[in-house]
């Protein structure tokens, strides 16, 4: 066959109408990899939505311990294929396979799913509320139609649309999946849904509980967003594609779960860069460069005070940018999105201290690049000055005085996270108090004395934020239960006789560890 | 002063740029009432947002305790304007002071206050979360902006702007409000207005946190729920009005909590019918009839079978809705409107079994109405058929046999609630086990042997359901603390300093009653 099989209803199965085809790239060689993947037009879409919705009713009756043997199965599956799936993936991606993929990012996927089996067997995710006295109960469960979900370029395996937090947390809840690849890294995709559907045939889940394709015209996109036959959609990516897909969702009435755009800012308060420069100057670099900056979580934008520590301090991470090389970009558009982004910036009234441009090197890559603006200017333009820029390049905000550093987060629109780094004897609090408050409702994680970049999947962790980082303040991508409950309703019971009520809700705990609130008490007990 | 004071930036103030002006309207008498009420333009409206903003600012260092007094105090205040509450709002909605407004609406109002205050001085509701090894913490807090109330014409007190269970929640959760009058119950909601911002003054509150305003036209309200400086809206009224108010929010990426429309189905199992035909009569007439019919649970759709039970069932509800007097209807625009969805019914292809005109009787009042379509036609027509009526009117599906009704019952779209009787002996066992899968996930809420319109205020209830019953599977605008989390954000703190956290998450529990989630456990206790 010419291209590539895509995943639909069961089997693996040629496109049976396919609008075009893409190759994967080579990022580091700038050269097209061999295997040709189809891009599937609206009719093969829909037939994996109606494969989906036979798979989601037939999911209702699948018991948790299945859904949690599954993913551990599929983890298994993963760990097989490491070498494969790290190869794989570093040629599509140029990400380097020690130790980012190897030892960061594939672990991270595996722990996540596992993780994510202990809490579907535990089933606490579910808050299973119990009023006895008036007999009405409630839990969260699957939305009854398939989830779909668009992966970004930029983890190829713990934000994969088949393998990362947005596809095992839509599986956790109960929803069968349609995952559209990233085209950065289809085969990548391949490997995981090959791993997946091998896990899945001795599952007792449905077989059309996994879908694949690869890629669809941008107007297919929208069509299937907004589709009657599904129930939620998770996208990460950009804010232009993610708002596009929002309103054709949101008209439809389907929830959409977007991760978008965020700078990140970092606030260097006076008293941090007086006693730690040096070392905040190192973890800088380090969380700007990683993933040759090309995270969610990437810090964009630098606030420190423009006096004697400031000029050192700029002057220290300058030095970092020009003696390390610049990383290669996920593909072909980072650089010139890079040169655009850099453009907006400039003409806003950023000035450029170092970078700028496309590096003089192997494979797509741009310079590391520091720009800088006065406060008075960022005020004035900021939200021109709060463009994102995809790669290892930070805007510095200079400001002259404490109180325009206040001024200058008042200017913040919503973001994953701010980063306050503070000095340790108490001078920097007043300073602090000011900054909190204003940061806080415009972030979903207020970090102190450390960089954005880490991730950890834990139930606290908020991998969100208000938009437009995100669609809505009050959910993360990752973290359970809060993932998990993107893709469930709140489902209530009121009066329902005993015997037909869900396991969560009935007298007996069906796990005897699972919390549930009853009459106003959290217990992994019965019902007395 | 010719027009009512509006409430603003913390005084009662005359309107500054009145583009029109209303009465309200005695609908028993068809009388406008002497009151004369503005209509607010952008200016004013946006000065509101103004005056809010400082306010969600200010409150950020109101404790909870004092949120939870403002509540209480608020609450005594009403109880002290009972018998001026409930004269006013029967004479703007013509509901019956006894029972409804006396005896339930208003002690529900005041018993949904005095919980929510309970909650906020326990504060379990935001859901703390503490990872301690990983210095993780979450929880949900304030939105650092103003919340808009919408509220509906059929609940003067308990889903009243300014009252009910959206504004409630919404300082609950820490946000000033601005209330938006329903046109409807105008006084009614100014004497609710009084006695919030007289109990304000004493409780440390800012001034400006609750505001109201009487109606605007709807251009402003789309400029208001999409303004940057809000934070969310709450809107429960019309599905047209609705879906304007929630485009224009979406598109602003700003939270929008609809609740808009629901025909709340309820199927009779054919062994229910052969037992309890009588008793289901009745019951079914006093639920369809409750507030002439006016209710977001109101029974709107009831499935049966076409047989000898169901024959006779249909000419007992025949009777009891010829014998008993219709209701008087909310507003002048109550009849038009059902006239206007018993004619989309009839074309659809329903019969009028009785009714289906204006009554000949005092006041604005519909027939008591009952239509009927076979399951055949209305899997044909099924979504012109689900068509609300607001009003004591029922359409009737009469299926010919059990497997038609699981058909009917696939083609409902998102509803409120569904209710299913069924016998007692097991009869009914096998249908309902076919039917209940298929309702679930269309309904916030499944009722077993029991009509729809009584919600009750506890934690389990889910006053919510699938689009287009409300914008979200999710949400809740009843029952705590779902209905409090509409309006929070998630906020992580990540390696924050101790002393930094906010209360809710340092080591020492605060109240020593909060439950949170620590490493996984739900606790009363204090981290070791």
């Amino acid at each position: 066959m010419k291209y590539q099989k895509i995943l639909i209803a069961g089997e693996w199965r040629d496109s049976t109408d396919p609008v075009g085809s893409f190759h994967g790239l080579d990022p580091a060689k700038k050269q097209w990899l061999d295997a040709e993947f189809p891009i599937s037009g609206s009719a093969e879409v829909f037939a994996m939505i109606e494969a989906g919705k036979i798979a989601a009713k037939e999911m209702r009756s699948v018991s948790p311990e299945k859904i949690a043997a599954f993913l551990e199965q599929y983890a298994f599956n993963i760990e097989a294929k490491e070498t494969q799936l790290t190869d794989v993936a570093h040629n599509e991606t140029a990400l380097p396979v020690e130790p980012r993929l190897k030892s960061i990012e594939l672990p991270r996927t595996i722990n996540q799913m596992r993780q994510a089996a202990l809490a579907v067997r535990e089933r606490s995710w579910c808050l299973a509320t119990l009023d006895t006295k008036s007999n009405i109960h409630a839990k969260y469960g699957a939305l009854g139609s398939p989830v779909v979900v668009f992966g970004p370029n930029n983890f190829p395996f713990a934000f994969n649309s088949m393998a990362g937090s947005d596809f095992v947390s839509a599986i956790a809840a109960g929803n069968p999946v349609i995952a559209k690849a990233n085209p950065g890294h289809p085969e990548t995709t391949k490997i995981f849904a090959e791993a997946a559907f091998e896990a899945l045939k001795s599952s007792g889940l449905p077989l059309s509980s996994i879908q694949l394709f690869y890629h669809t015209p941008p107007e297919v996109g929208l069509q299937l967003v907004s589709h009657p036959g599904i129930g939620a959609t998770a996208f990460t990516g950009s804010k232009s594609a993610g708002l596009k897909l929002k309103e054709a969702a949101d008209r439809a009435g389907k929830p959409i779960y977007l991760e978008m755009s965020s700078v990140n800012p970092v606030v260097l308060m006076p008293g941090a860069l007086r006693d730690h420069s040096e070392q905040i100057a190192t973890e800088f670099y380090q969380s700007c460069s990683m993933g040759a900056g090309q995270f969610c979580t990437n810090p964009g934008i630098l606030i420190l005070q423009d006096n004697e520590d400031g000029k050192e301090f700029v002057q220290n991470i300058i030095n970092l940018y020009r003696i390390n090389p610049p990383g290669i970009l996920l593909s072909a558009s980072g650089p010139s999105s890079l040169s655009h982004s850099v453009g907006v910036l400039k003409k806003a009234g950023a000035e450029v201290l170092i970078g700028g441009k496309e590096a003089d090197r192997e494979g797509y890559s741009f310079e590391n690049t520091l720009l800088s603006v006065s406060g008075d200017v960022f005020i004035e333009h900021s939200e021109k000055l709060q463009s994102e820029m995809f790669g290892t390049a930070t805007l510095l905000v200079l400001i002259k005085n404490p109180e325009q550093m206040v001024e200058v987060v008042e200017s913040f629109s919503g973001n994953l996270t701010a980063s306050i780094y503070s000095d340790r004897k108490g001078e920097d609090e007043e300073l602090y108090q000011k900054i909190e408050p204003v940061l806080r409702i415009k972030v979903g994680r207020l970090l102190n004395d450390k960089m954005p970049t880490s991730v950890s999947v834990v139930s606290s962790m908020n991998h969100g934020g208000p938009f437009p980082a995100t669609g809505h303040p009050g959910f993360t991508a990752v973290g359970i239960p809060g993932s998990f409950l993107r893709f469930a309703g709140l489902q209530c019971y009121d009066n329902v006789r005993a015997n037909r009520l869900p396991p969560e809700l009935q007298d007996k705990n069906p796990t005897g560890a699972m919390w549930r609130l009853i009459d106003g008490h959290w217990s992994v007990g019965n019902v007395n």
